[in-house]
Protein backbone atom coordinates (compact mmCIF):
# COMPACT_ATOMS: atom_id res chain seq x y z
CA UNK A 1 0.00 0.00 0.00
CA UNK A 2 1.30 3.41 -1.25
CA UNK A 3 1.11 5.71 2.03
CA UNK A 4 -2.08 8.18 1.61
CA UNK A 5 -2.28 11.93 0.56
CA UNK A 6 -3.99 14.59 2.71
CA UNK A 7 -4.41 17.99 1.62
CA UNK A 8 -1.01 19.54 3.47
CA UNK A 9 0.94 16.72 1.62
CA UNK A 10 -0.09 18.34 -2.11
CA UNK A 11 1.01 21.32 -4.26
CA UNK A 12 -0.10 22.87 -6.81
CA UNK A 13 1.60 21.70 -10.05
CA UNK A 14 2.30 18.04 -8.56
CA UNK A 15 1.99 15.34 -11.42
CA UNK A 16 0.37 11.82 -10.95
CA UNK A 17 0.28 8.86 -13.21
CA UNK A 18 -1.62 5.55 -13.59
CA UNK A 19 -0.79 2.26 -15.20
CA UNK A 20 -2.61 1.72 -18.39
CA UNK A 21 -6.01 -0.38 -19.78
CA UNK A 22 -7.28 -1.69 -23.14
CA UNK A 23 -10.71 -1.56 -24.55
CA UNK A 24 -11.86 -4.31 -25.89
CA UNK A 25 -14.71 -4.48 -28.45
CA UNK A 26 -16.19 -7.25 -26.19
CA UNK A 27 -16.09 -5.03 -23.42
CA UNK A 28 -16.73 -1.47 -25.13
CA UNK A 29 -20.32 -3.29 -26.40
CA UNK A 30 -21.30 -4.57 -23.28
CA UNK A 31 -20.90 -1.66 -21.43
CA UNK A 32 -23.02 0.47 -24.42
CA UNK A 33 -25.91 -2.64 -24.29
CA UNK A 34 -26.11 -1.23 -20.56
CA UNK A 35 -25.95 2.20 -20.44
CA UNK A 36 -25.24 3.72 -23.78
CA UNK A 37 -27.41 1.49 -26.38
CA UNK A 38 -26.70 3.55 -29.52
CA UNK A 39 -25.86 1.91 -32.71
CA UNK A 40 -22.77 3.22 -33.05
CA UNK A 41 -21.30 1.80 -30.39
CA UNK A 42 -22.75 -1.49 -30.65
CA UNK A 43 -22.17 -2.74 -34.09
CA UNK A 44 -19.59 -2.42 -36.57
CA UNK A 45 -21.63 -1.46 -39.60
CA UNK A 46 -23.89 1.13 -37.19
CA UNK A 47 -20.14 2.76 -36.56
CA UNK A 48 -19.12 3.11 -40.10
CA UNK A 49 -21.75 4.87 -40.79
CA UNK A 50 -21.79 7.33 -38.51
CA UNK A 51 -20.08 10.21 -38.33
CA UNK A 52 -17.73 8.33 -36.28
CA UNK A 53 -16.91 5.76 -39.26
CA UNK A 54 -16.11 3.06 -36.96
CA UNK A 55 -16.94 1.26 -33.59
CA UNK A 56 -16.06 3.83 -30.96
CA UNK A 57 -16.37 3.60 -27.07
CA UNK A 58 -19.16 5.36 -25.14
CA UNK A 59 -17.77 8.63 -23.50
CA UNK A 60 -19.08 7.24 -20.44
CA UNK A 61 -16.87 4.31 -20.57
CA UNK A 62 -13.89 6.31 -21.17
CA UNK A 63 -14.98 8.27 -18.34
CA UNK A 64 -15.10 5.39 -16.13
CA UNK A 65 -12.10 3.68 -16.86
CA UNK A 66 -10.55 6.70 -16.56
CA UNK A 67 -11.50 6.38 -13.34
CA UNK A 68 -10.71 3.03 -12.09
CA UNK A 69 -7.28 4.01 -13.69
CA UNK A 70 -6.99 7.14 -11.24
CA UNK A 71 -8.74 4.97 -8.27
CA UNK A 72 -5.42 2.50 -9.09
CA UNK A 73 -3.38 4.80 -9.47
CA UNK A 74 -0.34 7.04 -7.66
CA UNK A 75 -2.94 10.23 -6.92
CA UNK A 76 -3.64 7.73 -3.28
CA UNK A 77 -6.03 10.63 -1.56
CA UNK A 78 -6.94 9.73 2.06
CA UNK A 79 -10.52 8.95 1.95
CA UNK A 80 -10.73 7.59 -1.57
CA UNK A 81 -11.38 10.00 -4.80
CA UNK A 82 -14.82 11.96 -3.96
CA UNK A 83 -15.70 14.25 -6.93
CA UNK A 84 -17.50 16.92 -5.95
CA UNK A 85 -18.00 18.47 -9.65
CA UNK A 86 -15.90 18.45 -12.81
CA UNK A 87 -15.85 19.92 -16.95
CA UNK A 88 -15.35 17.32 -19.42
CA UNK A 89 -14.66 17.13 -22.74
CA UNK A 90 -14.20 13.87 -25.60
CA UNK A 91 -11.87 15.87 -27.64
CA UNK A 92 -11.02 12.48 -29.63
CA UNK A 93 -13.24 9.10 -29.94
CA UNK A 94 -12.36 6.36 -27.96
CA UNK A 95 -11.99 3.02 -30.56
CA UNK A 96 -11.87 -0.68 -29.77
CA UNK A 97 -8.01 -2.17 -29.13
CA UNK A 98 -6.51 1.97 -27.78
CA UNK A 99 -4.46 1.47 -24.57
CA UNK A 100 -5.47 4.25 -22.22
CA UNK A 101 -3.67 6.07 -19.39
CA UNK A 102 -4.13 9.08 -17.17
CA UNK A 103 -1.57 11.90 -16.39
CA UNK A 104 -3.16 14.00 -13.69
CA UNK A 105 -1.77 17.65 -12.45
CA UNK A 106 -3.14 19.74 -9.36
CA UNK A 107 -3.92 23.13 -10.41
CA UNK A 108 -5.39 24.39 -7.54
CA UNK A 109 -5.44 23.82 -3.52
CA UNK A 110 -7.92 25.05 -1.31
CA UNK A 111 -8.70 24.77 2.59
CA UNK A 112 -12.24 24.71 3.75
CA UNK A 113 -13.06 28.29 5.33
CA UNK A 114 -16.07 25.90 7.20
CA UNK A 115 -14.69 22.79 7.62
CA UNK A 116 -11.07 23.52 8.01
CA UNK A 117 -10.84 19.09 8.72
CA UNK A 118 -10.73 19.73 4.82
CA UNK A 119 -10.02 21.04 1.39
CA UNK A 120 -10.75 20.96 -2.03
CA UNK A 121 -8.07 20.31 -4.85
CA UNK A 122 -8.99 21.26 -8.69
CA UNK A 123 -7.16 18.23 -10.64
CA UNK A 124 -6.63 18.23 -14.63
CA UNK A 125 -6.90 14.43 -15.20
CA UNK A 126 -6.19 13.54 -19.07
CA UNK A 127 -6.90 10.80 -20.07
CA UNK A 128 -4.48 9.81 -23.35
CA UNK A 129 -4.16 7.08 -25.86
CA UNK A 130 -1.44 4.96 -26.87
CA UNK A 131 -0.76 7.67 -29.68
CA UNK A 132 -0.81 10.37 -26.91
CA UNK A 133 -4.25 11.91 -27.86
CA UNK A 134 -6.58 13.48 -25.57
CA UNK A 135 -9.72 11.43 -25.51
CA UNK A 136 -10.85 13.23 -22.31
CA UNK A 137 -9.70 16.09 -20.68
CA UNK A 138 -11.32 16.25 -17.40
CA UNK A 139 -10.69 19.37 -14.31
CA UNK A 140 -12.56 18.24 -11.56
CA UNK A 141 -12.85 19.27 -7.93
CA UNK A 142 -12.26 16.57 -5.57
CA UNK A 143 -12.55 16.76 -1.50
CA UNK A 144 -9.02 16.16 0.27
CA UNK A 145 -9.10 15.86 4.40
CA UNK A 146 -6.65 17.81 5.85
CA UNK A 147 -3.62 15.57 7.87
CA UNK A 148 -5.48 14.74 11.40
CA UNK A 149 -3.38 16.70 14.29
CA UNK A 150 -2.03 14.58 16.73
CA UNK B 1 -40.39 4.61 -33.18
CA UNK B 2 -40.57 8.31 -32.32
CA UNK B 3 -39.60 10.72 -35.07
CA UNK B 4 -35.88 12.16 -34.96
CA UNK B 5 -35.32 15.61 -33.64
CA UNK B 6 -32.99 17.71 -36.08
CA UNK B 7 -31.58 21.43 -35.16
CA UNK B 8 -34.36 22.71 -37.17
CA UNK B 9 -37.12 20.47 -34.57
CA UNK B 10 -35.38 22.69 -31.44
CA UNK B 11 -35.39 26.00 -29.64
CA UNK B 12 -34.55 27.23 -26.56
CA UNK B 13 -36.35 26.59 -23.02
CA UNK B 14 -37.70 23.06 -24.81
CA UNK B 15 -38.29 20.41 -22.08
CA UNK B 16 -37.71 16.62 -22.19
CA UNK B 17 -37.99 14.01 -20.45
CA UNK B 18 -36.88 9.97 -19.49
CA UNK B 19 -38.23 6.97 -18.04
CA UNK B 20 -37.04 5.70 -14.34
CA UNK B 21 -34.58 3.36 -13.93
CA UNK B 22 -33.67 2.39 -9.90
CA UNK B 23 -30.47 1.24 -9.08
CA UNK B 24 -30.11 -2.27 -7.05
CA UNK B 25 -27.50 -2.75 -4.51
CA UNK B 26 -26.23 -5.53 -6.64
CA UNK B 27 -25.59 -3.24 -9.42
CA UNK B 28 -23.93 -0.45 -7.59
CA UNK B 29 -21.01 -2.94 -6.56
CA UNK B 30 -20.69 -4.85 -9.85
CA UNK B 31 -19.80 -1.15 -11.60
CA UNK B 32 -17.79 -0.45 -8.65
CA UNK B 33 -15.81 -3.45 -8.92
CA UNK B 34 -15.34 -2.76 -12.43
CA UNK B 35 -14.46 0.73 -12.77
CA UNK B 36 -14.36 2.54 -9.54
CA UNK B 37 -13.38 -0.13 -6.87
CA UNK B 38 -13.00 2.32 -3.80
CA UNK B 39 -14.69 1.02 -0.44
CA UNK B 40 -17.53 3.13 0.17
CA UNK B 41 -18.87 2.13 -2.91
CA UNK B 42 -18.38 -2.05 -2.62
CA UNK B 43 -18.66 -2.91 1.23
CA UNK B 44 -22.03 -1.47 3.38
CA UNK B 45 -19.42 -1.22 6.25
CA UNK B 46 -16.88 0.98 4.83
CA UNK B 47 -19.65 3.06 2.95
CA UNK B 48 -20.82 3.82 6.96
CA UNK B 49 -17.59 4.98 7.82
CA UNK B 50 -16.81 6.87 5.03
CA UNK B 51 -18.00 10.48 4.70
CA UNK B 52 -20.98 9.39 2.96
CA UNK B 53 -22.41 7.47 5.97
CA UNK B 54 -23.86 4.38 4.13
CA UNK B 55 -22.71 2.48 0.71
CA UNK B 56 -23.24 4.91 -2.05
CA UNK B 57 -22.83 4.35 -5.99
CA UNK B 58 -19.72 6.08 -8.24
CA UNK B 59 -21.01 8.99 -9.47
CA UNK B 60 -19.55 7.78 -12.48
CA UNK B 61 -22.21 5.10 -12.23
CA UNK B 62 -25.18 7.87 -11.53
CA UNK B 63 -23.49 9.59 -15.01
CA UNK B 64 -23.86 6.43 -16.99
CA UNK B 65 -27.35 5.31 -16.04
CA UNK B 66 -28.39 9.00 -16.62
CA UNK B 67 -26.78 8.17 -20.17
CA UNK B 68 -29.28 5.29 -20.98
CA UNK B 69 -32.37 6.90 -19.51
CA UNK B 70 -31.33 10.09 -21.61
CA UNK B 71 -31.35 7.36 -24.69
CA UNK B 72 -34.11 6.00 -24.36
CA UNK B 73 -35.99 8.94 -23.58
CA UNK B 74 -38.25 11.65 -25.18
CA UNK B 75 -34.88 13.80 -26.65
CA UNK B 76 -34.43 11.45 -29.78
CA UNK B 77 -31.64 13.25 -31.49
CA UNK B 78 -30.69 11.97 -35.23
CA UNK B 79 -27.85 10.35 -35.31
CA UNK B 80 -27.44 10.42 -31.87
CA UNK B 81 -27.09 11.82 -28.70
CA UNK B 82 -23.25 12.37 -29.45
CA UNK B 83 -21.82 14.76 -26.54
CA UNK B 84 -18.94 17.15 -26.74
CA UNK B 85 -18.46 18.59 -23.77
CA UNK B 86 -20.11 19.16 -20.12
CA UNK B 87 -19.82 20.03 -16.78
CA UNK B 88 -21.08 17.87 -14.41
CA UNK B 89 -21.43 18.56 -10.48
CA UNK B 90 -22.94 15.54 -7.96
CA UNK B 91 -24.70 18.08 -5.39
CA UNK B 92 -25.98 14.81 -3.52
CA UNK B 93 -25.08 11.15 -3.40
CA UNK B 94 -27.11 8.31 -5.13
CA UNK B 95 -27.85 4.95 -2.98
CA UNK B 96 -28.93 1.58 -3.53
CA UNK B 97 -32.36 1.59 -3.96
CA UNK B 98 -32.72 4.92 -5.79
CA UNK B 99 -35.00 5.45 -8.58
CA UNK B 100 -33.65 7.98 -10.79
CA UNK B 101 -34.98 10.08 -13.94
CA UNK B 102 -33.57 12.89 -15.85
CA UNK B 103 -35.31 16.23 -17.26
CA UNK B 104 -33.71 18.18 -19.68
CA UNK B 105 -34.28 21.47 -20.77
CA UNK B 106 -32.68 23.37 -23.76
CA UNK B 107 -30.36 26.07 -23.29
CA UNK B 108 -28.55 27.16 -26.61
CA UNK B 109 -28.79 26.28 -30.62
CA UNK B 110 -26.20 27.26 -32.43
CA UNK B 111 -25.50 26.26 -36.43
CA UNK B 112 -22.35 25.64 -37.11
CA UNK B 113 -19.95 28.54 -38.49
CA UNK B 114 -18.24 26.05 -40.84
CA UNK B 115 -20.42 23.04 -41.25
CA UNK B 116 -24.18 24.45 -41.99
CA UNK B 117 -25.35 21.12 -42.07
CA UNK B 118 -25.21 20.95 -38.27
CA UNK B 119 -24.77 22.51 -34.82
CA UNK B 120 -24.27 22.53 -31.46
CA UNK B 121 -27.06 22.76 -28.89
CA UNK B 122 -26.68 22.99 -25.07
CA UNK B 123 -28.68 21.33 -22.73
CA UNK B 124 -28.81 21.09 -18.99
CA UNK B 125 -29.64 17.38 -17.65
CA UNK B 126 -30.82 17.43 -14.07
CA UNK B 127 -30.73 13.72 -12.62
CA UNK B 128 -33.42 13.30 -9.99
CA UNK B 129 -33.71 10.80 -6.96
CA UNK B 130 -37.30 9.56 -6.21
CA UNK B 131 -37.29 12.86 -3.30
CA UNK B 132 -36.68 15.06 -6.81
CA UNK B 133 -33.37 16.13 -4.92
CA UNK B 134 -30.39 16.28 -7.64
CA UNK B 135 -27.93 13.54 -8.13
CA UNK B 136 -26.51 15.21 -10.94
CA UNK B 137 -26.22 18.30 -13.09
CA UNK B 138 -25.22 18.05 -16.28
CA UNK B 139 -24.50 21.47 -18.61
CA UNK B 140 -23.55 19.38 -21.93
CA UNK B 141 -22.84 20.41 -25.64
CA UNK B 142 -24.03 18.22 -28.04
CA UNK B 143 -23.47 17.75 -32.26
CA UNK B 144 -26.88 17.87 -33.85
CA UNK B 145 -27.30 17.75 -37.61
CA UNK B 146 -29.65 20.26 -39.52
CA UNK B 147 -32.66 18.55 -41.57
CA UNK B 148 -31.19 17.70 -45.11
CA UNK B 149 -32.72 19.44 -47.93
CA UNK B 150 -35.08 17.73 -49.80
Amino acid sequence: MRPQLYLDDLQVGQRFTTGTATLTTEAVKAFAAQFDPQPFHLDEAAGRASVFGRLVASGWHTGALSMRLLVEGEMRIAGGLIGLSGQLSWPQATYPGDTLRVESEILDIRVSATRPERGVITVRNRTLNQHDEIVQDAVVKILVPRRPQQ
